[in-house]
């Protein structure tokens, strides 16, 4: 592993962790006041929100990059199952927001169930048929496609890939190389089987993402833990997902609405380092 | 598979589903009036909460024979493990209270996260130590312990078991036949892996719990769904955990705080016996 008791190029901030930075809601800075605040602090990557871009894709990428960092990541497509699906048009669009904007890769959550439909089997067949329809796209926009298990809390309306495993086994249905899966240490702290679903991944990890898990999770979406303040083996997992080969970097990404988004944006980007340097 | 769709006798009724039961709270109903509520519908089974019993355990449970059905359960040891650990004295007074109801099964939600460690492999390991302490007291008593895994939301303060595949793992550690699983539809519904962990579970699934996990879960413990009303495939995991060899009772758990237990307690114990019969 990496020694990164000193350097911090290897990480990255998404948005998120700011309440989403959007005007009037988080810390309401613009693009380049964040890309200012991560520069210089020494991080290495940034990862957006669609709704933070606007048409600004090409303009904020290129400021990013100018500042010495990369753009890590986009946030994410439309869901691709389930009720509140979105179309075709708007996949290719998070598609080209994402080349636009020079992210490599684009975070997929999958949505929920298909309507009239219980247990997965037809939500994970419907969202193998949308993603081979975008493979072509996306490989041609040099964009990757990470699908994101999340946390089985979350099963019903936001998504149809639970575990590591689960994302693996969609993976080798649709069998083509732009399609791979982020890792979120929120989402798979819990499994017993990460290590060996992790190996199994190799090349096709994507995207690793840091937060922790409270002892006392209170909210579903919005109760994420800072790095350090929870209950999941950061170390443990990190090691088995370099292990696997990932060399890319590590984006945090705290979902907290009643703790670190009250607070002011400077300290919570301050914390982020030292704690990234100190228990990731 | 038996056909239920006149006979009611393995349906059992947890009395959560009624907001517990307890006087103030929920139905409100002593366990006189509910035992005559299931006994005339035709329940074959109730799962009673230790908090509802109090110091009448044998005539309870006299009660419940007297009127032609089962104990079916007691819900539940104090926790094992973590912050909230319970001594074992009051474990082994759950033991006794079981034996004194007539109840073959006590339910063991394992509690949280060992204090001051991050993962799960030292709460897990407690956990195996405290059951060995207890194992045979539990044989003497005629009470079997089941390990509940739970939704993976719920790591950090109430559960280290997360699937029936750490359930048995556990079990394996400890190696008694004393102590089983009870598998609940709410928390491993998601489980892709779930048909091959009860074919391992074998003889091993000591209960069945019915409820359904709806699209849009708003509350992360009060909040399940009457079975029909949700995504869960309940006709697959019953078909799974009877095919596993399990014979025992279904037990309805329905936990609802704004729903379901602010209906009429009759009406919420006729739509059981009626979703019973036609979904489950």
């Amino acid at each position: 592993m990496r020694d990164f008791s000193q350097d911090t190029s290897a990480l990255a901030l998404n948005t998120a962790t700011l309440g989403h930075n959007l005007e009037g809601h988080g810390a309401g800075w613009s693009p380049e006041r964040l890309i200012d605040a991560c520069t210089e602090r020494g991080f290495g990557g940034i990862v957006f929100w669609r709704r933070e871009i606007g048409t600004r894709a090409a303009q904020i990428g290129e400021r990013v990059r100018a500042a010495g960092m990369a753009v890590a990541g986009l946030c994410r497509t439309p869901y691709l199952t389930g009720r509140d699906a979105g179309s075709d048009d708007e996949m290719r669009g998070s598609i080209d927001m994402a080349a636009a904007l020079g992210a490599p890769v684009l975070t997929i959550v999958t949505g929920g169930t298909e309507p009239g439909t219980t247990g997965l089997g037809e939500s994970r067949k419907r969202l193998a048929d949308r993603l081979a329809r975008h493979v072509e796209h996306a490989r041609a926009a040099g964009v990757r496609l990470a699908l994101e298990p999340l946390n089985p809390m979350f099963g019903g309306n936001r998504t149809c890939l639970f575990t590591v495993r689960d994302a693996l086994d969609l993976c080798d249905t649709v069998g083509d190389p732009q399609i791979g899966l982020a890792v979120d240490v929120y989402h798979v702290w819990w499994d017993r089987t990460l290590g060996e679903s992790l190996a199994r991944a190799g090349g096709r990890i994507f995207g690793y993402h840091l937060c922790d898990w409270l002892e006392d999770t209170r909210h579903m979406l919005l109760d994420r833990g800072m790095m350090g303040d929870g209950v999941a083996d950061l170390g443990a997992i990190r090691a088995a997902v370099e292990a696997a080969g990932y060399a890319g970097h590590c984006e945090v990404e705290v979902f907290s609405a009643a703790d670190w988004w009250q607070r002011p944006p400077e300290v919570v980007l301050d914390t982020v380092v030292e704690r990234f340097r100190t228990v990731c």
